[in-house]
């Protein structure tokens, strides 16, 4: 053979040895270069090709690299015999991707998700990130597998300070979202069935079945997570949200965690404390954990910075009982913390230094604020109808009671305006359990506005007055 | 009762109600404040404490919300029967952690892992990171589950380019490292066996058995796995690093590679190609991957930017075939992608600006000028010693095959001098597969400074003569 009819294109982005290498890679995938074919010597290929030697070296090395060819002493460069190639077919398999899910843009939007990004300090973060990379010289090396230790004091200090966590750095792990952290909690636990709470999180519930769990519906009462049931259950762990309830709001009263912490001791049973949107408790400070009461380490709290900083920045952290550290090491204790190294230094000064407290109630005054006006316009929009509003005093959600209307129903005509809202009873697996969730509305606010909160409000109780 | 006797402390630093607080609970606990007792009216209560009313009525907020006491209207604030209150009792279970591992500090590290986190472009990453707080405007809200668009296609760039991976964007699924994502991608497939490598990569086949997949060790030979003993196996899954075995360094050529696709795309089979290191290749272009070859799309591709920007970092990707992708929406399409937002665009920036490549050429030399002044100081102080090198042209690591001689003991002399090395046998669970294994050592470059290889050598070929 000669090379005399390849073209190589000076102008291609592709360099020229590249090209030459998959002319040449085809030409024995397609077989018209057979097995024992020898190619011309580099110079005369050069030659032929008008290019530098090296070039025809750099293409043919690579061939002798993958197996294509071998260069045999004397004889030069000898084409393989390959056995049958896989050609890259026209693939018979899924070609296309699914089509992504289509973000809808709607006009007003209680998601109870919702909290508002422009809170973000950019500023100080940005000021703080700049400081970490300037001064910290072993910033780009691994760091530690549960988090580097400045930030697990941090987060101590404030889970002991403001959560009456009983905890020592030593038991915190931080990473990329509870998505992570509860799927790695769960393979701890892989096969163990673990109660979830009905009316409850569904993307919990998902993320505990993802990791290998049996999840269990446990009906809740108005304290939460029904203790004989979760006892019939079955289950040997339950993942809770004492301090506001997920949908319902309910604050899980002392008694109440009392059961359930002695359900737990009693049995070598786990408590999953989602901490979940217990910095915004608006009438008194926050509530202390369950984890606080425990005395027999059955406790597993989880907590997050999604919505204290921003859901974009993928920080969270669990605090594990002392007996589970072992086993976490055993199974994730050559697993890098899943949390940047520049990210967690930032954040751990961004605790220390106290903007984190101060954002803190920055945002509590702001999500109070739009509370108070959406509370003040639901009672100026829904005046002639029966309602009531619950468990108002945490969290970036509440629950509008309205007896007797169809929340379903209203649901849907919201959405046929554009209007994002979910009755109670969607979140609900079981068939008896929290009262009248056919009847009531789950609001959140984090995401409106203080201006748009009137509209919205408006807009939403005209269709709960014809519904 | 009457408060006369609580003291509390303005000088403290926790404030005054919930010094009360406290005090309370501890007494409703203990049982000095028994069921049915009532407290004193706030008015009174604040004039026997000196402090204000709106203290005493914060205190006692809390105490009704967590169910302490209740409001009775008219009769006041009156202790509630808690049942048997799980107090918090001198724990017995475990209550210390388990002690950390100890960094061992060596004198010289010839880990197969080690990197020059120096070469680190600081300034411009910090660079980046400020433009994108300055200039992205909604930054903070949710982002995309698999990774921002930006960096999805800034990578499919990089790898159709670069790696000959077939993809588009949408294909491409972005993570805090491929613990997390290969322990997900496990969870597709779960119950299911997976054949890895032998001699391999231990952490990977540990992080896909805590997915709950059954791992297998398939031995290799001198061109990468054996596809007779894998198709025996009774794997239906098979992990691999074929541009650069770990810990060989072998070379899959094109023929093994085709036989290994015949495999997967006849039994619908995956096949999960690692390309780990795979931007070191020195002395050529760097193979085109396995994935490249797949026309069947029976191919995960697997990467990471811990070795060609930092391990801190925590970034990595994998590229699924068309027919996964609907399968890891169902399970994972409400995660939120585990890598922040402001991160992945400045990565995003910092790829379309040709900083990545510039600084991949960069890093590629001085490792290249590493791996050579290692190379010659081995000609030297191992003179006399029969020796060969292996699979030199790629990554940051070789093997140092030293025929009759004891790998594992010279590796544990080698300790003894705090020189970290590992013999290639301490990578194989099986017992006939890759020659040699008790012979050869995996000597790692990448975390040697350039004025260190010399002395590091020397002390090693020191212990090679002797041993």
């Amino acid at each position: 053979m000669n090379f005399i009819e390849i073209f190589l294109n000076k102008e291609d982005k592709q360099p020229l040895y590249y090209q030459l290498y998959n002319y040449l890679v085809q030409g024995i995938q397609s077989g018209s270069l057979p097995a024992g074919e020898k190619l011309p010597g580099k110079r005369t290929a050069a030659g032929q090709l008008g290019v530098g030697v090296n070039t025809v070296d750099e293409a043919y090395q690579m061939l002798v690299a993958e197996g294509y060819v071998t260069a045999r002493p004397r004889s030069g460069f000898v084409v393989n015999q390959l056995g049958q190639v896989v050609a890259p077919l026209p693939p018979t398999a899924v070609t296309e991707a699914p089509a992504p899910k289509k973000e809808t843009i709607w006009r007003h939007s209680f998601a109870s998700g919702g909290n508002d990004p422009t809170l973000f300090p950019r500023k100080m973060w940005n000021r703080l990130f700049r400081e970490v990379l300037a001064e910290e010289p072993r910033l780009f090396e691994h760091g530690e597998p549960t988090g580097d230790i400045g930030l697990r004091t941090a987060i101590a200090g404030y889970l002991q300070g403001y959560r009456g966590v009983q905890c020592q750095p030593a038991q915190i792990v931080v990473g990329a979202g509870l998505e992570v952290l509860l799927g790695f909690l769960a393979r701890l636990f892989a096969g163990s069935a673990v109660a979830v709470e009905d009316p409850g999180y569904p993307k919990a519930a998902h993320i505990l079945a993802n990791g290998g769990l049996q999840v269990v519906p446990v009906p809740i009462d108005e304290e939460g997570m029904n203790p004989e049931k979760l006892a019939a259950s079955g289950a040997t762990l339950a993942y809770l949200t004492p301090s506001h309830q997920f949908p319902t709001g309910v604050v899980m009263p002392v008694a109440r965690r009392t059961k359930l912490l002695r359900w737990a001791a009693s049995g070598q049973h786990v408590l999953i404390e989602d901490d979940y949107d217990s910095e915004y408790r608006f009438d008194a400070r926050p509530l202390p954990s369950l984890q606080g009461l425990d005395g027999e380490g059955r406790v597993v709290y989880a907590g997050t910075f999604s919505r204290s900083l921003a859901p974009s920045l993928r920080i969270a952290y669990l605090v594990l009982p002392f007996w589970l550290l072992a086993q976490w090491q055993q199974m994730y204790g050559d697993y890098a913390c899943t949390v940047s190294r520049p990210e967690q230094h930032t954040l751990a000064r961004f605790i220390q230094g106290g903007h984190f407290y101060r954002g803190l109630n920055r945002m509590r005054n702001t999500y109070k604020k739009r509370r108070n006006l959406l509370l003040a316009a639901l009672q100026t929009h829904l005046q002639g109808v029966e309602y009531t509003t619950q468990n108002t005093h945490t969290g970036l959600y509440f629950v509008l009671y309205l007896p007797g209307k169809n929340a379903p129903l209203i649901a849907q005509k919201a959405a046929n305006a554009s209007i994002k809202v979910r009755a109670l009873n969607t979140y609900q697996r079981l068939q008896t359990t929290y009262p009248n969730t056919n009847h009531a509305l789950v609001l959140g606010y984090g995401g409106l506005a203080d201006e748009e909160i009137d509209d919205a409000a408006k807009a939403l109780c005209n269709i709960i007055k014809q519904g």
